[in-house]
């Protein structure tokens, strides 16, 4: 098993350039000549006041350097990969900030032995220099009910601690009050992890073995397995499981928080969650607090203290009094501070009504007529083949696009069916077409195929073998629709651009004949256009993509037909049955 | 192959609950209610402006409801996961914005076929009902040297665009001046990405596959694959890739600049890279930019514009003068913008000088003694003996730490190494200790392993067959240093707790019967030591962790021996070897 491979140059190198990206991205920070140390750029402001410092391990980010910036940290020292700095470097940081004329320097370390011994060392080391340094160690995790020697760990708890010290500091606190305060605060911070995977050290393996499917509770944040694995629940149950576990009494290391209380909550990615995760699991947080009488004042999601590309998330829960929201809310330059708002989570009105006339379409009554089984027949067949061909078309999809061109046409499906469960088939093919285009439109997105070939669904389903002439005038007419909608201004495709048309424009000719066929010919009429948009996706194989999102893939990559022509061709085939079926 | 198990609640939910995640966590935010549109929730501000309006499918989080807020965006209309939302929905939005009171509405659209036809549509349904509309298609892709008929693809270029026309808005500029500003500035915007892995729509198969080692060059934002296929290069090469392809004059779509240019940077994860990645391809954006003369005015790096869980970047350059540096800079309240500073990134002194006195052990000449060579060999021993053992010590810590232990004694067995290179070993066996330890403070960060027992290596290197009460005597002092170090303020280690002390205790007790080993006997002394160091690392099997890391792990799951005692056991023999070999 070779180590899994990464977007850096070594291993060795990629400490060092991480935060050299970070500082010279950032105009407020500058890199201390010699230390992985980084400090405020402007030192001077720092002038008579206390000067906060952290860090630790790297792999965190953008822990703790993005937490440097006025109204933070003044200095965040760095170690390796998941290893604690050397003590060196610390002291390097705690001289730079007191010979920068801070008239005191906070220490503020997560509680990993190696961080208390090299961080509480150097801390010594500048107290016999002369320097006021006190130091403040997190430990904030709710994993163990019974915490070991080594005590509870410090995890993404300390990011508010960082803040909550900083605005104190920013406004000339002296250190015995922001240690106090801090010391009250840390009372009231839990945090608990979950991760769906492992994550590795540049150049190492995985730390631990996952099943897919598999997760852990309970995990740290330098890849070190958590206290239970279980099966991937829902984010909700998941969520649950945290939140309970965490204020559970009966574990030593819980966080009383009770129906009434104010909570800060900080929703942490610890690396490679998708965003929609985690507004996900964000909206879950809250709900399930809020479900326990607890009101949530603030909500931060986002990365804050990661574990390199663990695909996981930490809950971190802080009480908070108004004192407590006062300085969470204070500004702050540091660069990995969100763009928060101050407004209460908990009580707030969030749903703005449409004042603008509803856009639905009028759900007025229509009248069957003679056409409306026939129709209805159809439109039930047309709606149960694409249900069946979801896979198929999905996997044709992810040959040349996004993978979900079935989901888009069963979703069409399944809201035709739930409309065809509580409203007559109007006898009139156009008012059909108008009333299903306006439903598509409401409740589908997607691409041309969700709302373009739609019309074309309905209208197929209205094929009446005795008034062929009005049907294919409306045929033609949607088709010349539709090629508008394709056109320049929305997308640009024709045929032979390997697209939905390329299977509906052979059909729509042949079906033109019905102009011309005798009485009792339409069905053979049918017959040869549901061929013909056979004949045409399968033709989709050996062209090339001009338009949609195939063109954007390498032209001898896209061998399959394409998905779109595929599902217009089963359409056909799913009208001619359902015709044949009721002769 | 089954779907890959996300952290939602259901397929079906994941991006209605993600809004819901979004809008409840952001004070200034609104969900319209029965649309999946995302509202400024202030609208009366909106009066007498241009609104403006974005959006497109979901799994782009935080695009595009992240960005709504003053200065950005006044409403986003999201999709299904990579599907175009349904026009109804734009068009309600249209008209949500155009009842507070807009004097136009501004829609920014991705340019997708999809996007293109829907927010069209609703557009044009909007001008209908008497709306001021305006519509700037974005299509910055540099992926294809010929751009299909559908046009280069809208990717995280988008962001620059709601940025720009979203400070104009906030400062009343009509919405004719916008258009016109944003046309001439998309000129000169330019994106590409790559990645080391596909994604998947919730529910469904990745869209691609992608072995590991591999990655993709010029995808899109909708998991479709890229145009190219090579192997994981380093993170400069592959930067320096994406720039010579985006600035290629043979590629019909790519962005021209040149030496002098100014240039915003956006350094954009799609959405599971780690972050520690994330600031090393930063850093090579910039150089390989300032490489070409480029000045790179300002960078932002972090999740943008994400394709769900795709492991990969992209890099979007705007080139910039004055004026829009001014509206990048704009204050905005939108969730997701970051927290960036307004200075030029390039030409930044960002590196600061220590004002404090050298930390560095003085590196005073020592003079050599009969001992030295004898320590040299040993010290030789020990290193090579460490870096031979780097993979399994480290796969010992995976199951119960973090996996780096055997980096973390092979990085000290480098630096012991280069330090021999160039230097004498002092012959006075508590200067050369001395040394080591300042190097080893300096050098080296990790846990106790590192500082603690380093001591040790030295100590047992310096072992002197003929005067072994001096020796000894240092190793219980040592032994003392190293347990205090240890001890309730700094981690609280005892013998029995399974760390390295359960191999150094039995072997130092054993070492302290050389104070009164008969002439001749210290080998003997020395062999046992050696073997109750073997004996005590693989006791620690049986122990349970009560220190360390692996005190947070389930007792049952840490079955193999201590990492650090089996180093420490592995240490002793080493010396032995050497003194063996030498006699």
């Amino acid at each position: 098993m070779e180590p899994k491979k990464k977007l850096i140059n070594a291993a060795d190198s990629c400490v060092d350039e991480a935060l050299c990206g970070l500082v010279r991205a950032s105009g407020g920070l500058s890199l201390l000549k010699g230390h992985r140390v980084v400090l405020q750029s402007d030192l001077e402001k720092l002038k008579g006041k206390v000067a906060l410092l952290s860090g630790g391990g790297s792999g965190h980010e953008p822990a703790h350097g993005g937490y440097v910036g006025a109204g933070m940290l003044s200095a965040a020292v760095a170690g390796g990969v998941f290893a604690s700095p050397p003590p060196a470097s610390i002291l390097a940081a705690i001289l730079s900030l007191h010979n920068a004329g801070a008239s005191g320097v906070l220490v503020i370390v997560k509680n990993y032995t190696g961080d208390r011994l090299n961080f509480g060392l150097a801390a010594e080391q500048a107290r016999n220099h002369g320097v006021a340094v006190d130091m403040v160690i997190v430990a904030e995790d709710c994993a163990f009910d019974q915490p070991s020697k080594a005590g509870r760990r410090g995890l993404c708890g300390t990011v508010f601690i960082h803040k909550l010290a900083g605005a104190l500091a920013e406004e000339g606190r002296p250190l015995d009050q922001i240690v106090s305060k801090v010391t009250e605060v840390l009372k009231g911070i839990g945090t608990l992890g979950v991760s769906l995977s492992p994550c590795s050290v540049p150049g190492c393996l995985p730390s631990f073995e996952l099943p897919p499917g598999d997760m852990e509770l309970g995990l740290g944040i330098h890849g070190e397995p958590g206290i239970k694995r279980s099966k991937v629940a829902s984010a909700d149950e998941v969520v649950k499981t945290m939140i309970d576990h965490m204020t559970n009494p009966n574990s030593q290391s819980h966080l009383p928080v009770k129906s009434g209380d104010n909570v800060v909550v900080c929703v942490n990615n610890l690396g490679a969650l998708s965003c929609l995760e985690m507004a996900v699991v964000t909206r879950a947080a809250f709900m399930c607090l809020e479900g326990r009488g607890v009101v949530v004042a603030r909500v931060m999601s986002g990365s804050f203290m990661t574990s390199l590309e663990m695909a996981g998330v930490s809950l971190s829960l802080m009480k908070a009094d108004q004192e407590t929201l006062r300085l969470f809310d204070a500004k702050t330059s540091a660069p990995a501070w969100p763009n928060l708002s101050s407004v209460c989570v908990s009580g707030r009105s969030y749903m703005t009504v449409p004042r603008a006339a509803s856009t639905r379409p009028q759900d007025e009554q229509h009248s069957e007529g003679p056409l409306s089984p026939v129709m209805r027949k159809a439109l039930e067949r047309i709606c149960s083949t694409l249900s069946e061909k979801q896979e198929e078309l999905n996997s044709l999809d992810r040959a040349s696009g996004d993978g979900d061109c079935g989901n888009t046409h069963a979703q069409a499906a399944r809201t035709i069916q739930e409309w065809l469960r509580d409203h007559v088939v109007p006898g009139c093919p156009g008012k059909l077409l108008s009333v299903l285009a306006g439903l598509v439109q409401e409740k589908m997105g997607g691409s041309s195929g969700a709302v373009g070939f739609l019309h074309f669904v309905v209208i197929h389903a209205f094929f009446p073998p005795h008034s062929s002439t009005c049907v294919s005038e409306i045929v033609l007419m949607n088709l010349n629709i539709l090629q508008r909608h394709l056109s320049f201004r929305y997308g640009g495709a024709e045929p032979g651009d390997r697209t939905m048309l390329d299977a509906l424009c052979p059909a729509v000719d042949e079906l033109m004949k019905l102009t011309t066929a005798p009485p009792g010919g339409e069905l053979a009429v049918l017959q040869a256009a549901v061929q013909k948009a056979a004949l045409g996706a399968e033709s989709t194989r050996n062209l090339t993509a001009k338009a949609g999102r195939a063109s954007y893939i390498a032209a001898e990559r896209v061998t399959l037909p394409d998905p779109g022509a595929v599902a217009v061709a089963a359409i056909f085939r799913a009208v001619l049955e359902s015709l044949e079926g009721q002769k």
